[in-house]
């Protein structure tokens, strides 16, 4: 009853032989589709769509991620053991957030040799990750594959400032709504923000509330959203589109004393 | 071995999370995306994709359904149970056309006290629904967490009329292929109407047909179509586009005797 | 534990009513799907998608696919047995390249007079295909609902030439990255070309390598890709744009000696 998930690049075909892969090895095994649509080669982006999802995984979950443009080079296959998960994929930073916020990681070397032969040298998903997952839900040892290394690939979601009257952020993800999510975790902006204040971003005030619905159709918000970050939001519209904010880009908020 | 569906307005992350929540609970869970395409907030939409095919899930079934532009606001989260299936999700409307498809509702308030506490309150497809589901589906009883009520919001997809030289309908879905889906159900429709008949459609003439495939590529046909309604079809093409006809769009339809 | 794939242009809905469908004949199957998105109607691109996955699922599995534009004409439904797997769908060459690739064929066609009515004549998925799919993971014998024929419309995904100095092939398939796969097989391209050669394609030179990474971001190259045929790609690209090249097009490619 093991559960294995799948993040990556790939769009609709190139999963389903993963699946296939998986289901010859562990016929048992339940596969969730995390996405499949992540912008190709964005490891940023699929770091954290695992990183927003693999919380609410049971214990035994395994998950595979590829977004992999370095496939093909030397870069090594890695399996980390986090809180009682496991993730496997490329050592390019994609599963560190994730790993890191579920518990204390070990990161393990997948060590080639022991890898099936395959004529595809562009497809480490089917050809290498997969079947890894596949083995640790059939009860492998990750030891029997895999070697301890303390050399990894690190990706940070942190590198925000919090002062009296402002706030440095970065946007992390933007969802398909256009809904901005900062790296503004939920805790540390409720300890100095209560619901009402008004807020100043990219010279735009806005009310910070808790829903969408507070406002009317058509007006911006910012509130504590689903991922538990700060987010920037229009009630039925795109926050995104509105202040032209993309992954990746760094924000102020200014902290405006009173309330809308 | 219980089967849970989803339908959203979710897009291609979120429906993840609500996955991890419903194996944590009830880890033999079958769990069938119905879909996560649903236009946001487009409850109508939602509503449709549901009644179209509910009916061919097994007695047992659970759908959860979140197109909820009320979340966080006072709107109920309700369960509906009918012919031996459960609907689950916002009182907005958007189960019960297929609920009432299926047999009699009993319709329940969730009782919010009785769910987990969480973080977030715009994020009721995993912090509320899905883990309802999932108890309900692991054997928990309704009433334990639920109260029977009679109000709730209704949605319809009646409202046309059948005279004998026209009809007047609704269009109520137009699918991926731009087939337009009408409100007029096939068996009052064949009460009226041989196959071979022309009809008149927004100052289009085209034949009412059995198949896409007894017109030529490009030409336009009606015909009873895969959901047991009234279809406004082009072979190899979009009705809708040719049509200019949206969802919602009230159309009347002239019978001219004869056929083409 | 039965395996059960779905190949479809069915696009985010109609999908559904197909696995309750089959969910309701048999419980415990696994429904996997290889894509919904194969462009309406298009058989050989369909073809191609069943084609590149169904070798890496076990024997016992049975792939349901259906791009149908003859639906509802005299076109045969057809059930091919090959390798251990089955292959259900409409007799348009869809099922064939796969069910060729993975053993034997023995078609079969499906006796319609045994197929539950529907009141539908347009979505033979649903109610022809799923069933009959959901009846041999059962257990059924193929015998019981089908007759061995020696007649079906074939489709052959070969038609290449290779010279001593240039190669005719076709684009076969060309992927969500832009990568543009030929019919040539890897082992017929490796026997004559050695990486590091340089290759000439629609008037672009280009190194035929090992992988994506060996040339810098933007860079065209050629390679044997994860299908198991020559490709033409871009690192970081689209050669699919680049070249203006679309599925089914001739192409010409030019040896030239030594590399670039």
């Amino acid at each position: 009853m093991s559960i294995i998930t799948l993040t990556t690049d790939f769009g609709n075909l190139y999963p389903a032989s993963m699946k296939g892969v998986i289901l010859s090895i562990d016929p048992g095994a339940t596969i969730v589709d995390i996405t499949h649509s992540i912008p190709p080669t964005d490891i940023r982006a699929g770091a954290f769509a695992l990183y927003s999802v693999a919380r609410y995984f049971p214990a035994g979950t395994i998950h595979v991620a590829v977004i992999d443009p370095g496939v093909g080079t030397d870069r090594k296959p890695i399996v980390i053991s986090s809180g009682g998960q496991y993730f496997v994929g490329p050592d390019n930073g994609l599963l560190i957030p994730a790993a890191n916020l579920i518990g204390e990681m070990k990161v393990y070397e997948i060590v080639k040799e022991d890898i099936p032969d395959s004529i595809s040298s562009t497809f480490h998903g089917r050809d290498i990750f997969a079947p890894v997952a596949a083995h640790i839900s059939s009860g492998m040892d990750v030891n029997d594959i895999c070697r301890a290394t303390k050399e990894y690939v690190d990706l940070d979601f942190s590198g925000y400032v919090i002062e009296k009257d402002f706030i440095r952020a970065k946007v992390i993800y933007i969802d398909a709504f256009g809904n901005v999510v900062t790296n503004i975790p939920h805790d540390e902006f409720l300890r100095i923000i209560f619901p009402g204040t008004t807020l100043s971003i990219s010279g735009r005030q806005m009310p910070f509330l808790r829903t969408y619905g507070e406002v009317s159709k058509g007006r911006m918000l910012s509130l504590i959203g689903s991922h538990g970050f700060l987010e920037i939001a229009v009630n039925h519209g795109s926050a995104s589109r509105m202040l032209s904010l993309s992954n990746g880009t760094e924000i102020t908020i200014g902290i405006v004393k009173g309330s809308l």
